[in-house]
């Protein structure tokens, strides 16, 4: 047992940092360790500090923590950093989602991503050169293009990790099917992942999912109950044609990501992700904002309440989180497998640059993590689904990456509702220079007269 | 110096089979050789059978002819089979093209090419069956996608073959250069390359352009005389703007291709191409349409006038055509130079499937085709322009090698101006159930409710 030091960059939100201390506090083997709490706003640090040091002590754990908001303290002698930070928070997402709405974008065309690979980059270049040793895993998104700049920009260990892969025990649930006996393999690029092989004791499940699709889906859409939340995205309408699309079931956050087609509008969205308009409509994203709103006023009191234990609230039960048994595992050799972003070292996602970062299984142990190497994808995914996205990242880690306006443009020009050239630079114009975006305008310096 | 028997299919394009047949009467390496002129049009082929007959016997070239509708006859025992075939000729392309445009898809959305796709590989397997150590040069377009598809369903050799390349020479000629002290490398897919070296001198050529840009462009691009042809495209604004965005000179028919935001109506193509709209406006292409009729004409009228040789309308020089001088290089060992469309085996352009067709320099001689490998394409090139090129052409192939619909539809899907599902589905359907398109429809199978 090594106790190790954590640093969570973006640790004012709560939950994560709650969820955190209290997988730290279940994984035995790194009790005694030490975790640096860093964030920009210190009333959160103080808030989450004090959560972290009730839980710990609550539940026995030796935990160690530190809160500062100066990045390159957190860093120093980290073993592991964690990026969870949101640049600007939601505030400046939504901002940028009502600018590009303005220009002719509906619902916005994830601008904010851009800015948040930026900042990534600066914090690997922080690691590279404060902690060179350490592993950074990045949490906040956009994993996949986020993760690809960093490892095609830096020399740090970066591994990239979401939940979106559980979404099999949705379509498994969904299907009646006893979740132990369910297996599942889930290649592809984060927020872009199929159902490659899908087994119900070890017998190919697709069809059970067919009967589900011929006999059950129509009365599973037209419900509109409780059970049918913004997060509910895994078996909607969409999800389904998708899977009729690609020949692949796609998973997690997938289904709200692949097709134009599905979004033009809110009646179009509901058409496809019922009657919320799923996770990405103005009505669910809505929803999803006030919950996490609720939920941080929830963790709030539940820190500042001195007579009930926290430990009620988070209790000791491993989350769904893959980030502390993955450290536990590389610190001290607990083997296993897990669904990892990682480049495509030799090949584990055939057809793809080796410094593309693709999500997997991996085999994490006291050796490092090594990608499960994939059989190539079906043709028809390669050429309806993953060059069409592998395009789209290219576009936007190379104009990073090269710091190209140019690029940048040609993003913005794929979008399928950019309708000239003109639109485009207007947008592009605006969104740079906004205070707010005072970086990344000087990464791309003076917009070019077209 | 040995004979050979080669076929063309498509031979009724009297311009085409009289430029090869002048050809073949200038290399001398291949006179006595066999030619059979295959096509579906009996009046057609006799006319060029009449000009080819003449040409031979007024050059002394020995050739001998053949002409047949039957395209099994053709290519029994032929060494070369050329094919030069537009199915339906231009009043399908035509057709198709109206169709689109009903649906919303301004100039059409080249549909023809995939009907033309689909009976490249007809041929090929029949050659597979027939003449099986055949060269196949592909002159018909699409030759990227075309030679791409063959190559991963046959056997065969396939040769794509494309006189764009010598757009450097435009640019030269515009810039003032001589000719004989200009090299150019301009790698890439057909129809999508890129001057990525160009010298006088020895000397890189760039700078010289980037003059011209500065002082001249705008004064060239004011003039609307008769210089300025439907086919002028290669010093437009738009090649121009595209060497900004890129990096890269685009060369020859790459500036028509490259950017919808150049076509979005005749304005904006006037506006980027000149006062006609470029090669792709409806005045442009009328222009095309009717110069290839007046052609076809006078060929007529020369191949009947038995007063006068034909060789004064064919004299005997060589073309600009690199087929015969190709054929001569592979027969008789007479090693040269030449821009070809040959699959990316042994990475020839880094970072692409080496069953990708690709336009390379390539070393003919009678050992066969040798690519010149080339270094990586810039990372703004490889971004900004190859790989989403890629990504339309393995769509396009692999609709047509799976028999795909849904590969079809994302195809249409992938199209800019496409506004929703059912447009996209609505155009296929109406496509698929012509008439004309019926070994389409049987391919694709029915459509798939939506």
């Amino acid at each position: 047992m090594s106790t190790v030091k954590i640093a969570i960059i973006g640790a004012g939100s709560a939950e994560f940092s709650a969820g955190l201390v209290r997988d730290l506090c279940v994984n035995v083997g790194l009790h005694g360790s030490h975790v640096t709490f860093m964030d920009i706003d210190p009333q959160r640090l103080d808030m989450v500090a004090l959560l972290a040091e009730r839980l710990s002590d609550e539940l026995d754990a030796g935990l160690r923590f530190e809160k500062t908001v100066d990045r390159t303290q957190a860093l120093r002698g980290a073993d592991f950093v964690i990026n969870t930070a949101q640049v600007g928070g939601h505030a400046w997402t939504e901002a940028q989602r009502a600018m590009a709405e303005r220009h002719g974008y509906y619902r916005g065309l994830g601008l904010h991503n851009l800015g948040q690979a930026a900042f990534f980059l600066e914090v690997a270049r922080d690691i590279e050169r404060i902690c060179p040793n350490a592993w950074l895993i990045q949490s906040a998104n956009p994993v996949f293009e986020g993760c690809t700049l960093m490892v095609r920009e830096t020399g740090v260990k970066v591994l990239g990790l979401c939940h979106g892969h559980y979404g099999y025990r949705s379509v498994a649930r969904v299907l009646g099917l006893d979740l132990a006996h369910v297996s599942a393999q889930i290649p592809g690029f984060n927020h872009w992942i199929w159902l490659t092989d899908f087994r119900y004791s070890g017998q190919d499940a697709y069809p059970l999912l067919d009967e589900w699709i011929a006999s059950e889906a129509e009365a599973y859409w037209a419900r509109t109950d409780q059970t049918r939340t913004y997060g509910d995205n895994q078996m909607t309408r969409a999800a389904i044609h998708q899977y009729q699309l690609f020949g692949c079931m796609p998973i997690g956050d997938t289904p709200r990501q692949v097709g134009w087609w599905y979004h033009t509008d809110l009646a179009t969205k509901q058409r496809w992700y019922g009657h919320l308009g799923g996770f990405d409509s103005e009505i669910g994203w809505q929803q999803y904002l006030d919950r996490q709103y609720e939920r941080v006023q929830q963790i709030e009191q539940v820190a500042t309440e001195w007579d009930a234990p926290v430990s009620e609230t988070f209790p000791p039960v491993q989350s769904g989180e893959q980030i502390v048994p993955i450290i536990d595992a590389l610190v001290n050799d607990v083997s296993g497998l897990y669904q990892v972003n990682i480049p495509n070292r030799g090949q584990i996602l055939p057809g793809f640059p080796e410094d593309l970062v693709v999500e997997c299984q991996g085999m994490v142990s006291g050796a490092g993590i090594r990608g499960i190497a994939q059989p190539p994808l079906p043709r028809k995914l390669m050429a309806g689904a993953m060059i069409p996205r592998w395009e789209r990242a290219e576009l936007f880690v190379e104009a990073l990456r090269g710091r190209e306006r140019d690029l940048l443009l040609l993003y913005v020009l794929g979008d399928p509702r950019t309708a000239s050239l003109k639109q485009a630079n207007a947008l592009l114009d605006e969104w740079l220079s906004d205070p707010r975006n005072e970086r990344l305008a000087l990464l791309f310096g003076e917009p070019r007269p077209s």
